[in-house]
């Protein structure tokens, strides 16, 4: 019932209008920015933030709309945690470990470099104690934030030259982000950020020597290949990659229950929605990159396990003198031990006799 | 606004009789049965049930009601499609493998043994044109599914013996469903259709040899541990297990399209949910049944091998006979060996070594 509708009818008497102003605020009309980290070439990252919106208003009638917004429309790709937290914009969509400049606890919320894949990242925030945390956390921030997408685990890049040992990422000017980056730059490399549009030219023009993304459905699309063709895996920075919806506390507070449900499970439908996305289209993207060119390459077991080490020391240093990050570190760490355990038994033992016994089925054709 | 309210209201202008039906059919109470086929004790099963009455309560301010009903209370576990279909109630919430004995094509909307794992089943459904095949094939039933819950990879269950080859599932009498007791048939297991509730005394009496369930979360449950302490993994024929909400198809029309969308939102959450449930809640079960004495075993790589070729013999044959069948297992297979070549990359690379490397630290501790 629009509003407007309901004021014309309640003048008429008593016994509607004590009881219908209840009821006109349980559906309001509502309309809301949503601003995001993506260009809408990015299709599944900003695809996550219109399905959102769509399945809002299907929920609502209509009556609670959130308009989206690409990166740089109101405010720039980094700037969405500051716009929702000031109340420039009521509501945006975007990776937290773009934040890890102001805390590094924020990575919890996206990728903690060898840390929760997909799956476990669900299940720590949603029945391991993981959201309860991160919502205090946010508190200073005046944020809530919900789990709104996942791109799974992320390739390890793109690279100019093949990278066999640790020495070969000493020195290596690499575009990288999150934790990732302040690990890499304990092993000697030189983190840079810069914007995905501006990867294909610093590349080729040799201001970087490597850079990192996603994986092929999107990397695909920046040309990469093109002027860096080995192409490493896995991107152990990004054992997955969540983002999330943020919203202004305040803007919230003043939403009837049923749009704070709304907007509730529709994130709970893009965070499966993302990954299947993903998933579903890497595999083609994967196969068209290596046929145009590309040389797929796996970090050696060693390196992998030297940046693990690395990546553990930091997050201990890190803990010593940041109470925040202490706070959620201590219980996920105990968490990841745990859910590591129980993974390695059903989980991963049929997962890996499927892509060995997939590898075997190829090599015989 | 309540239909009584509006009635009431609606006869005193013209201007409001004219617009107010639509808004008031926007917003009917309506009350459905929904029934599971699981009892109450089966929390996570149960609770996703649960999980989706709550949210689509949420999110229509209480007007569209699902009450939940436990398996027996209206109808038996194995029959919730048929009282679905013929309008017994409205909703019911089961696996769709429960009805392989009506067609073997169900089971692609539950598991299919060595197929798709948690996510590669998500990105099928959800954007590999699985829910489409599958929505195609349920109209037969009069029924629209949603699926709404995952269990993961499940264990293989516990066996009174150990099983070092395949002569050891020769005559073995398993209680095992779905389309892993075809397979395991084939192979000369005799399959045994029991509650889970009556699979204790089974064990110990020795009707059975073996029995499956979920994992230990539920398993602990049925106190499986005390008559059979082998317990195997992983469980091929469950890679993952999903369950649905199925709506009958007049029902479905009847309903306005918000509480459509309160359906499919509320089932997307449970989908996502009860995997996490899982994931978080198992790490400390099978730590408990281990150390009340269960003995973990894997199955070898020579009993999957041979496991998984007998499983597509066993496609293939179904799928010379049966049409819709093979309509979703051709499609299905292209997809499963593609999905399969993307996760041995980064996912399975990254998943693997962080398995290990936990492993390689708690032999240390």
């Amino acid at each position: 019932m629009s509003r407007r509708l309901f004021l014309k009818s309640s003048v008429v008497g008593a016994a509607v209008a004590i009881t219908a102003p209840a009821v006109a605020q349980t559906r309001p009309t509502v309309k809301w920015r949503l601003v995001t980290s993506f260009p809408k070439s990015l299709d599944i990252l900003s695809g996550a933030a219109t399905r959102i919106s769509q399945h809002v208003a299907a929920l609502t009638d209509n009556n609670f709309q959130l308009q989206t917004f690409a990166a740089g429309e109101i405010v720039p790709p980094l700037q969405v945690l500051d716009a929702v937290q000031n109340g420039t914009v009521e509501c945006g969509y975007t990776p937290s470990f773009f934040y890890v400049g102001k805390d590094p606890t924020f990575a919890f919320d996206t990728a903690i470099p060898f840390g929760l894949n997909t799956r476990q990242q669900a299940a720590w925030i949603s029945e391991g104690g993981g959201f309860e945390l991160m919502r205090q956390f946010y508190k200073k921030y005046n944020v809530l934030q919900f789990p709104a997408g996942n791109t799974g685990a992320q390739m390890g890049g793109w690279f100019r030259k093949e990278i066999n040992s640790i020495d070969d990422l000493r020195g290596l000017k690499m575009r990288v982000g999150g934790l990732g980056a302040q690990i890499l730059a304990r092993l000697g490399t030189v983190p840079q950020q810069i914007p995905p549009g501006d990867l294909y030219p610093a590349l080729e023009r040799g201001t970087i020597d490597a850079a990192e993304w996603i994986g092929p459905y999107d990397d695909e699309r920046l040309g990469l290949l093109r002027v860096a063709k080995y192409y490493y895996y896995p991107g152990w920075w990004d054992p997955c990659a969540q983002t999330n919806l943020y919203v202004n506390q305040q803007q919230w507070d003043s939403l009837p229950a049923s749009y704070q449900a709304a907007i509730e499970t529709a994130c709970a439908d893009a965070n499966g929605w993302m990954v299947a996305a993903y998933d579903a289209r890497s595999p083609a993207a994967l196969r068209r990159v290596v046929a145009a060119g590309a040389i797929l390459k796996p970090f050696s077991q060693e390196i992998l396990s030297i940046c693990e080490k690395m990546a553990f020391e930091h997050y201990e240093d890190i803990a010593k003198t940041n109470e925040a990050f202490r706070t959620v570190y201590e219980p996920w760490k105990t968490f990841r031990a745990d859910i590591l355990l129980w993974f390695s038994v059903a989980e991963n033992s049929l997962d890996s006799f499927l892509v060995r016994s997939e590898q075997a089925r190829r090599q015989k054709l």
